[in-house]
């Protein structure tokens, strides 16, 4: 068999593959293809690997030392997880991510013309397992930095959550005085297609010469190593699952777009938030028991019912904010379910609030009687929100207020999570 | 207080509203605004409605007869509910849709310089209300209009599940010689702004004009009265809760445009299937027991359990197709809790197929170690599905066909769900 780091070739019962050998499983060998990607091959459809060419190991540069330069600004890198500044080391297929200043500008040289650069792997997850309780280490660990007296923190994420987690840490980073952009990356850095690079160098771009304060996301505007967008925190959604555009602002437009190049940056929206001498103030706390179920066709009364005893439920409704309201029979006798059910897990003591499945535009509950009957439940109208944003939003609320102050807060905007009723122009076009 | 019809401004507390009074319950005013909108004021806010100006109430024209045209072909249009062919009566505030071929040709009487219009109510009900029994019902209403010889069929339908029901029709309608039109509007009939006319009278074109048989969509495809698109069934999403242009193909591109003005179709995609002289089969059964379960942040892992007993189960995952593995208790302490609970599920017999939340792009379940871990648990990979109708195939698939026989089909393209792993331009772009 092949060791990792080996080009090889894989002879299948149909086809062949080649790439650089990463590691194998009992049942499945994965390589890395030319296009960087990697691809597991079922074990049982291979007849024979060959090896190409003998790998080397991956070389990976340390600087070595990061030289303080005075009059540069200072920025703290912190690292959750992800494969932003993450690399794959052949001979053991594990992910390297030793993430201390050193590795980084060796990684990213650019980074240290910009700023000098402080740096903490806070922790190493996927972002998919980011629970509530990781906002507030997150959060804590952006005090740590801003105390230190930093000019902005970059945080490193999984790109699955990092939208989510922007908005959580919008509301969990009550007041900052700088700013605070996550960044993630669609493709590892040791692909030649990586953004890493780009999307680092852009953000700090962006801490360094523009005036904000604040959350937000710094990814590729479009699929070319050219422009890179600054993102709202409460109303960016990742909508594709590979390419590196993959970010885009729902309801709403970009901050701004950085030139990877000129390193020009073009403000497409005014900063509210800008700089300035004001405390940083946590409002870390989220309530646990939130959840949120989308609508499906044929869905089930009971699967509303399951949220009874939850603190609170976002309901991605269908268009203008609908639940299905009936099921009938075999007799085709309509039985009025819905309504009694949702009923149930209000009255268990959860706020309902309603998105939509559309992702653009709002809901709004009044045009159909449907919509109307569901206010009468209480079920509350969630705006444009998106429903991710809707999500975090409410158990941040029920985390730190009253149940009463929550129910008028959810329809209030406080962090840029509602638009006012505005169409913007943007919408795929 | 005001007649429905009548138009009035309602002065508020804050501020005031005109508009055209619709009707009124125990705590709401609604009113037709002049954008077309219906609003709902609660009464508890309004000072005073004054009327400005009594209503002479709705003028619902008929045609005198229809004149059958020699020559010409015949359409059917099948109403089943939503805002398409409904009028509402300012008297009463009902909706009114007696819907025969004069009323029909009344209100949009281009059509009958395309094709003799025959119709039929098959339903009037709120697309959200949907079960996959009705989509029975809906394709033996198309098998009695195809047995007729009509030419095409247009479905008239709520825009909240059109496209999921046009995913779910061309599976249930396995062989067609004519082309069947699902089309609906976002503003209804009686609104200067609606959709209703042009969306119906490009169906009419697209059907008598091009080769086209099988299942499709027809909608704006831009927000003004110029172009209509028609949209592949299994491959498209309304994407805005109330822009005429909502509906767009998602990993895939139109099959057509029609200009409203010419009349000119320009094809888009090669037409594979086309009309000719084969038998109409309807393969009409879907499994009821099916479910749809969207990932989120923090979730638990009892919100997977619930579906213990499903027969199929669609998981809208992150990214690539992943889902939380762990939840951390309060010292930390991390539990796989689950993957368990996931596999609970498979092995009480449910099939689950894994699509991203991203909407956008294909999940690739290869690429990381967890993909993996959940493929060996049993979770196969919905391809680049769309949610919903990776959910009407599932259950269509497990309506017709032995569990093995399912499993391997949810993952070959049987009409159109499927793309091949190649990257459409159109994205959001």
């Amino acid at each position: 068999m092949a060791n990792p780091g080996d080009k090889v070739k894989v002879i299948k019962k149909e086809g062949s593959e080649e790439g650089i050998f990463v590691k194998d499983d009992k049942d499945t060998v994965f390589l890395k293809l030319g296009s960087g990607y990697n691809v597991g091959i079922d074990k049982k459809k291979i007849t024979k690997v060959e090896v190409l060419e003998k790998g080397k190991g991956l070389n990976i540069k340390h600087a070595k030392e990061t030289k303080f330069k005075k009059g540069l600004p200072t920025i703290s890198i912190l690292h959750t997880g992800g494969t932003i500044a993450s690399k794959v080391d052949y001979r053991t297929g594990a992910v390297i991510a030793s993430f201390d200043p050193e590795d980084l500008v060796g990684m990213f040289p650019e980074l240290n013309e910009i700023a000098n650069i402080d740096s903490e792997l806070v922790a190493n997850m996927w972002s998919d397992d980011l629970r509530f309780k990781h906002f507030e280490v997150i959060a804590k660990a952006i005090e740590k930095h801003v105390k230190k007296g930093v000019d902005g923190v970059i945080i490193g994420i999984g790109t699955d959550n990092l939208a989510v987690a922007a908005a959580a840490l919008s509301f969990a980073v009550e007041e900052t005085p700088i700013p605070i952009i996550l960044v993630g990356a669609q493709r590892s850095s040791d692909r030649g297609s990586s953004d890493a690079a780009m999307n680092l160098v852009c953000a700090a771009e962006f801490i360094v010469k523009s005036d904000f304060a604040g959350v937000a996301i710094c990814m590729h505007y479009y699929t070319s190593d050219e422009i890179c967008s600054i993102l709202p925190a409460c109303k960016t959604k990742k909508l594709h699952s590979s390419r590196r555009d993959a970010f885009k602002a729902v309801n709403d437009i970009p901050i701004a777009k950085i030139n990877y190049k000129t390193k020009k940056i073009e403000l497409i929206k005014k900063i509210n938030y800008k700089k300035e001498k004001r405390k940083l103030v946590l409002k870390p706390k989220f309530e646990e028991k939130v959840g949120l179920i989308k609508v499906h066709v044929n869905m089930f009364p009971e699967q509303f019912e399951f949220f009874k005893g939850y603190k609170g439920l976002i309901i991605e409704g269908t268009g203008l904010g609908h639940t299905p309201g009936h099921v009938s029979d075999e007799n085709n006798k309509i039985h009025e379910k819905f309504f009694p059910a949702i009923k149930k897990v209000i009255d268990s003591g959860c706020l309902i609030v309603m998105t939509s499945n559309t992702l653009f535009g709002r809901v709004n509950m009044n045009v159909y009687n449907k919509g109307v009957d569901l206010q009468n439940l209480g079920v509350i109208p969630g705006e444009d929100m998106i429903a991710e944003t809707a999500l975090v939003k409410l158990a941040w609320l029920l985390g730190n207020y009253s149940k009463e102050d929550a129910k008028d807060l959810i329809r209030e905007n406080i962090k840029g999570e509602i638009n006012e009723r505005i169409e913007p122009d943007e919408f795929l076009e």
